[in-house]
């Protein structure tokens, strides 16, 4: 078999033989196909596509390329949720301790990742003390014992996918569903869960900006964790504007206990509750989403939530007293209210353009190698439908840097546009995939 | 300026400005763009195509990505061909005496290549002492004084084109109107003749199959050429059969002299006549076909292009006995008649296949590093369209391993079609674009 005719194959249309992905998979994993044959083929599949069983194949070649996790000795059915990303989106922060605290084991491998804030990881971090370097057995213990634990991305997983992705991101070949899904689904798989719970992101912030896409990506995911014999669901949810109503790394954490402790944001509880509902199902502690609702409500009125964080923090070396008490988490110097310049309809925000702001603070990577600062970020005090008086602060923003925090408020001011007329906001959760 | 966003461009559609094609053929010729990137942008190009303003900057930036001959201390109009190649194809043996014996200054660098049988250089080898390795100024005088000269490929020539060209080959994106067109016609940019007669060869030995497709790259061609600046024609010209009856080196060469003495095969004179009219039309040494067609018979008929060939051979250091004794060129051992399975009309031969009895012959490289063995090839006693009876000789193979002969003569047979009606052959000459 030659990679020249799996190219030459693909580029007229035909349909790669599962042998054939097999072996671009395995050879280009160990560095015998090289990586101009490699993109040709991902620019061919731009253009071509791909069928479902090719899809399928590439994912499962994907997930076999590396190690996999084997989670047979933590007890239960252990239920992996997966963001497909946005802006404010510190969704895993509330929603694993709600559903650890309704009996739902979560066993995460986390990565640190770039982008306009921290990964899950830097976020805990928030947390003095906290760590992810964690055994397997005292991995194993933790998931055992108080139903969460997050491990370092330490494993070699879908190691064909790391290396596919980094040459995609420089070829122009990102954008085409069947190598966003299998890309998704090839590290899921490996992680070993038994049943999968995706939140496809669609609007200004999301990778997906149309909602046909994501529906699109969504059915394709689902239908591969199924055949992977996965349970696997997803829920398409809004990124027209930042999730909630923080943006950076400790003001999210503080917003997950808010919403912990029964005073989040709306439209994040009410994510936290939809996703919460099919993880519980999956995990086969309620029959229906109107019993799982009514269990996640529960553990959030009767503190036991809060306590799983707690709980959780502690168990991986952190100070959990930030739990109770928010205001120990780090906190920036500069906290500077931007004030709305005109009255008006808040009509729509650009949710990328919060992202950078946050990105200017201080809040991101845009290296490997930059350092976080936890403290820095945005509080919105207006979300898009909502009004806003002339003078009255539309938005919070913390920095370290005089300079910085005049920049991110200028393009704040600049991403929000205010209108006379009230707008008609789409609803927060556009369809679930069950 | 970022080679992602001309891959991008070229992927979502878009036509690539100037900077931009010397951005990315500069940076990749000198080693800062990757082969990784290069092959993504030229699969992109393959299913989005090039403007034609888009491919004459292409052409013009890999014309000038090294170095360029400068040919004008050698009198006249320097008139160049070339051929995209086939079965047979001896034509600059033959050719560029009998337009050298009319005045045309003919001033080639040409390279050895890989196929079925070797190139120029080869099958000029056979004649004993035979060198291209001339100095720059020795290869003036020779063509001022005789009119002929070839060099050994020792230059820089298009050294973008080189490298695109071997990266185009292993990633499955030879096969684009633009990218062919361009390659070809930057090495003959950067050769600095003043006019350029192009042979573009179709039918089952032809990298054209299709007589369209050889119509559109003669056209594109042509447009490159004059746009930079040089008289250009292209002649279309069948090769569904061998061209014609020698393939093999000494055997080309043979038959080279045979034409020159005026006992050539027809089509092989033929196309020598109308390539050499447009030749000379270009060279200002005819004012029309009918004159440069009575011209080149007259250098034929009065043994001056066959004398042209001698001095051509000696002034290059060879021994030109054979010119006149075309005996003492290198023979096989084996001289091996096929006769024909059955009686009937020849209603095909599959071109290529005929090629590949040579190279199974020792006639052609398979690597860069293969000996050649001048004196192996075949003959044929019949072509489309003739009568053979059964047991008369259908082909004669010169080899030099009685396995090999076995070898060759069988598939010589299966790819050679006997039918009971006579088959309608085409013309030889399909267009020419003047």
């Amino acid at each position: 078999m030659r990679m020249y005719d799996i190219i030459m194959k693909k580029r007229n249309g035909g349909e790669l033989e599962d042998r054939e992905i097999r072996f671009f998979i395995e050879g280009y994993t160990r560095g015998e196909i090289p990586d101009y044959q490699v993109s040709a083929l991902m620019m061919a599949i731009y253009f071509r596509g791909m069928t479902e069983r090719e899809t399928q194949e590439l994912t499962m070649a994907m997930a076999e390329s590396g190690d996999r996790l084997d989670l047979s000795q933590i007890h239960g059915i252990k239920v992996d949720k997966h963001s497909t990303g946005g802006v404010g989106d510190k969704t895993s922060l509330a929603l694993t301790p709600m559903v650890a605290a309704c009996g739902v084991s979560v066993a995460k491998m986390s990565g640190r990742g770039l982008g306009h804030t921290g990964g899950t990881i830097d976020k805990l971090e928030s947390f003095p003390g906290f760590t992810t370097e964690l055994t397997r057995q005292r991995f194993t213990e933790n998931v055992n014992r108080i139903g969460i634990a997050i491990m370092g991305q330490t494993a070699d997983l879908a190691p064909a996918d790391k290396k596919l992705y980094a040459l995609r991101d420089v070829t122009a070949t990102v954008d085409n569903m069947s190598l966003i899904a299998s890309s998704i689904m090839s590290k899921k798989l490996a992680a070993g869960a038994d049943a999968i719970v995706l939140d496809v992101k669609t609007g200004s912030g999301a990778f997906m900006k149309k909602q046909e896409d994501a529906e699109a990506l969504a059915r394709e995911m689902v239908r591969i964790g199924r055949n992977a014999g996965r349970k696997t669901t997803a829920v398409i949810s809004d990124m027209d504007q930042p999730l909630g109503l923080s943006v950076g790394n400790a003001l999210e954490v503080r917003e997950a206990i808010e919403t912990l402790m029964g005073k989040g944001p709306e439209d994040f509880e009410e994510l936290c509750l939809v996703l919460g509902s099919q993880m519980l199902i999956a995990g086969e502690k309620a029959g229906s989403v109107q019993e799982a609702e009514k269990k996640l409500k529960e553990v959030i009125a009767d503190g036991s939530a809060l306590r799983k964080l707690a709980e959780f923090v502690e168990a991986q070396g952190g100070d959990s007293r930030a739990v109770y008490n928010p205001d120990m988490l780090p906190r920036a110097e500069i906290v500077r209210p931007v004030p709305a310049p005109e009255s008006g309809y808040i009509g729509s925000i650009v949710c990328d353009e919060v992202g950078i702001c946050s990105l200017i603070l201080g809040g991101g990577r845009e290296t490997k190698e930059s350092e976080i600062d936890l403290s820095v970020g945005l509080t919105l005090c207006r979300k898009v439908g909502d009004y806003v008086r002339k003078g009255d602060p539309l938005v919070v923003v913390h920095g370290n840097a005089e300079k910085r925090v005049e920049e991110a408020a200028g393009r704040y001011l600049r991403a929000c546009r205010i209108t006379d007329a009230p707008p008609c906001p789409g609803p927060l959760i556009k369809a679930v995939f069950t």
